[in-house]
């Protein structure tokens, strides 16, 4: 069986009720090597399929330009919920809900949780199937449980890589959170974005752990970043070119900011935010990006120069304290 | 002195001229340092500069749907000549022509050409400006000199990475080839195009050398992959996303012979071709690549499988014999 549903008689029925001859498939870079297959699946209704090769993190990522340059009449987004208002392209998405167990795992992680009474659940869209029956377990175990439900996300307890409303809305009463879900990346994000305990439960590797530490150092790696920041002269906003994470007006904003305190400030339009790619402009001293704000947090140490979110930004320019940014969230905005 | 002519004033008197607000500013990587400085130079005129920050190999990579996107009213396009037959998006390209000198470089080649009694010339953009004087030191020197001029480049004897009919038109004729640029990218285009010993006469490093060894080498590697692929039993056939490289009637044509060869083949839609991206895909054996035809010829040995150029599939499915391909050019169509 395999380890996600992609909801193949779904699929086959959309297309045939549209009608499509073309069809996009995009898939998050965990589930690309089921391309191919997910193709045959489409050819299937004797509709054309293209598979999207290049990198998808989101549903802010929807190749809505790649499809219309191909003229392809309906997408097929895997592995993340609908994000975006409205789709200039038919879309249908796919979210993957996950077959594995999670009860296992669940337990393993009560020990961890022995000092806290009041448990928030976090979740990706993957495992939201899973939280009503999580709760079951943690009542048993003599807990309290809250799911947050702040009307942003499309399901509740359910958090996206820089959407963490669901967890905010309940850390006030949560004593810690519990996070279901593979990889560290949406852990981290819960732990930064409430500021409370979080312990992992990883149903892939069937592990459970507290990922407090790791982030308590991005934290410490925030703080410096943004005081060398402080040293920078000349700045280069990043604009997104991804179709939910273009900023304009908030780049031309803090870019007024910055050149307000005396710094240089300049636009950059980019879709790919790569070490490599800003290494290629040795007179910028630091970035201000307003496209995906994880790109610089999980991956500051492999930039050479300072990658600052927007929120951290404002921090910079002395609007916002680094006290109230930690409260408020590095990222969200 | 920059080593290039920015043609700053001209650039400033076409933003004026169009009253442009909102200016995207695209440069190869090479020149991409000079992003902010040019941003400059535009700020200069009260319009808004963006630097594009993401990657550009050549005119065909024109950034007309970032352009659009921003609302943008001018692109000002470095390091390319004008490729594409209209723009979208109303479109300034600045050739951004050496200054460096080429007479001591010229005369280092000299030596190299003593064999060698008809030379043909070639060169980029960049130095189109300095055939004429780099025919004079070659008559001087005894020899009879060819350009080339079929009409497809923008300039006599000028070449680009996947365009080397300059060169080929004089091919018969000429014994050799004098090379006039830096790096070994476009050298080697027409050492592979013309199937002729070629020298380089590179002004930045100064020094002249033969490149028909590396030639002779990608030759070698490129019939070891043709053989690889055929092998493969599943390809994926990749489809260009980037302006000037999109060619989906030859993908499906190409997947269609490979289909009747007994072959599975999947299209795929990309941007950046790299091998992280064609790693992601464990059940493609192989790619037939119908975008930039340069890609896989000079990155042969980062790639894990074997990435063929549509020349090359055309080999793979007894269309083309390797021979004519030799003869004919592994990438050019």
């Amino acid at each position: 069986m395999k380890q996600y549903d992609f909801e193949e008689e779904r699929v086959k029925q959309e297309i045939i009720k549209l009608g499509a001859k073309r069809v996009l498939i995009q898939l998050p870079e965990g589930l690309k090597p089921e391309g191919p297959y997910l193709a045959k699946v489409v050819h299937k209704t004797g509709a054309l399929a293209i598979v999207s090769a290049d990198s998808c993190y989101g549903a802010c990522d929807l190749a809505t330009t790649d499809a219309e340059s191909l003229n392809v009449d309906l997408i097929i987004h895997y592995g993340h919920s609908k994000m975006l208002k409205y789709e200039r392209v038919p879309t249908v998405y796919v979210e993957a809900r996950a077959t594995v167990g999670v009860e296992k795992v669940v337990e393993k992680a009560l020990p961890l949780l022995k000092e806290f009474q009041t448990v928030g659940l976090a979740t990706t869209v993957q495992h939201v199937q899973t939280l009503d029956f999580v709760r079951e377990i943690l009542l048993r175990a003599g807990k309290t449980v809250v799911i947050g439900d702040a009307g942003r996300a499309n399901y509740p307890g359910q958090v996206i890589g820089c959407e963490f409303s669901n967890a905010k809305s309940i850390a006030n009463e949560a004593d810690a959170f519990l996070f279901i879900g593979g990889g560290r990346f949406h852990a981290l994000g819960v732990a930064l974005s409430t500021s409370k305990p979080t312990i992992v439960a990883d149903p892939y590797e069937k592990t459970a752990y507290s990922i407090d530490d790791e982030a308590w150092k991005i934290l410490k790696q925030r703080w410096a970043c943004i005081e060398e920041a402080k040293n920078a002269k000349t700045f280069a906003v990043l604009v997104g070119l991804k179709l939910g994470q273009k900023r304009l007006e908030k780049a031309l904003s803090i870019k007024r900011k910055l050149e307000e305190t005396g710094k240089a400030a300049v636009l950059f339009a980019i879709k790919e935010i790569t070490p490599e790619s800003l290494m290629e402009f040795p007179t910028v001293d630091a970035y201000i990006n307003t496209a995906c704000p994880r790109i610089a947090l999980d991956d500051a140490s492999k930039f050479q120069k300072p990658v600052l979110t927007l929120n951290e930004a404002l921090v910079l320019v002395n609007e916002v304290s680094w006290e109230k940014l930690c409260r408020e969230g590095l990222f969200e905005n």
